[in-house]
């Protein structure tokens, strides 16, 4: 019987020169996050580093041994800056060229004619990498070992997770709760500490905001366990409450 | 005579479970990139951790030693999930303890009767650290050695990034200029590589977007050197103009 493991977890690695100009604002660590909280995995580490191949290396065979599933973002378009698929060869000394499986589905993609040097650039892969499969613009991203490379354009990586679901061995789910309050921290920083000392399974999280002009803080209550989420809850409305602090959303 | 460095380069470390866990989306990485753009540090790499005791020093005692600065964002409010300025102290092996100066500054912010133990505790640091004064909210955040503690909200952290513009000694300023055109990736790849080989200097950026229905490349020239980007920028323009490519925009 496989038993569900308690704690799986991962890392992702953003290889872009654009997100660390600040041209271009990253969204897929809350994608990719998110899509993993469903699937039991804790994401534990982002690093976003520049489109160079020994940036590249040295990272991934760093965070790969230390992260149950490793995601990179980016660098693997036709362009002489998309460098992820030959510097991932690098990094597991695999040879690199072209995977007979993608060439075929990129051929098909775009048609006999019009596979050019660009376009037939994506076919090039590490030696008998497992492709992701896009079903948004032909050009599959791949697995090599625990490493997941997936495209960097939101939209496509977005339309590229489902497929993993299956691929994706999780251990038992994260769940949440939130209770958003009118006060400011240092009101209930002491309670809270409090409470985090009692129910030390839980992960309690204290989120100021400026909302419609209003300040408030965002309480959340993160766990593996339900029902210790719960008693958390109880326990922090019972103080709020004790306290006159005006619940404004839970969820 | 003090000569200009030609490369001053500088990390992020982005403190915050709330960030990993996809409840928020950082905005403070484009935000530093951009200050640090104009004053000619190159931002090379960001790191995205838990509020870990471990993972903090860790984390800084390694980035400290490969870049010229470090800025860490986030975890220095009041609750017990604010743990970075202890952790700091830590990686320094300093003392950690309150800080006259922000014990002062609190103080007179909050008035003495609402000095309570949570606005306190943002009054620890560590020892001999020097501040940086936050216009928005009181609490300040600190400098240790080469490393920079700024708070996760992007408001207020957007308000004390001015106040550190002559502590940082940058290098030449990186200039950019970008061209718009209505194509797809693989149809400028090959020209566009040759470019990037001639022009070594500079750093060509390639990135397909999808705006308003249509489907167009951003190609980014990045250089310290405006005479370099300039020559690059005619040669792309002219061999677009060789393969009718429309361009929709530069600047």
């Amino acid at each position: 019987m496989n038993k569900t493991k308690e704690k799986v977890n991962a890392a992702i690695i953003i290889i872009g020169n654009e997100i660390l100009s600040g041209r271009t604002q990253d969204v897929n660590v809350a994608t990719i996050s998110k899509w993993l909280n469903e699937l039991g995995v804790k994401l534990e580490e982002v690093r976003i580093i520049p489109d160079n191949e020994n940036s590249i290396i040295n990272t991934v065979n760093e965070v790969k041994k230390k992260f149950n599933y490793v995601f990179t973002t980016g660098g693997i378009g036709p362009t002489h800056d998309d460098i992820t698929s030959k510097s991932i060869a690098k990094a597991f000394n695999l040879l690199h060229g072209y995977h007979k499986e993608a060439y075929d589905i990129l051929e098909k993609y775009y048609g006999k004619s019009k596979f050019n040097t660009g376009r037939k650039k994506m076919a090039k892969m590490p030696m008998n990498a497992l492709l992701i499969l896009n079903p948004s613009s032909g050009a599959p991203g791949f697995i090599v070992d625990n490493v997941y490379c997936l495209p960097g354009v939101p939209s496509i990586l977005k339309s590229m997770l489902g497929g993993l679901n299956n691929k994706i061995k999780g251990g038992k789910k994260i769940s949440s709760k939130t209770i958003s309050v009118q006060t400011v921290e240092s009101e209930i920083a002491k309670s809270l500490e409090g409470i985090q000392y009692k129910f030390n399974k839980v992960e309690i999280g204290s989120y100021p905001f400026f909302r419609l002009g209003k300040i408030g803080v965002s309480i959340v209550i993160r766990s593996t366990d339900k029902k210790k989420i719960d008693d958390c809850y109880k326990e922090i409305v019972s103080f709020l409450k004790k306290k006159k602090i005006k619940l404004i959303g839970r969820k």
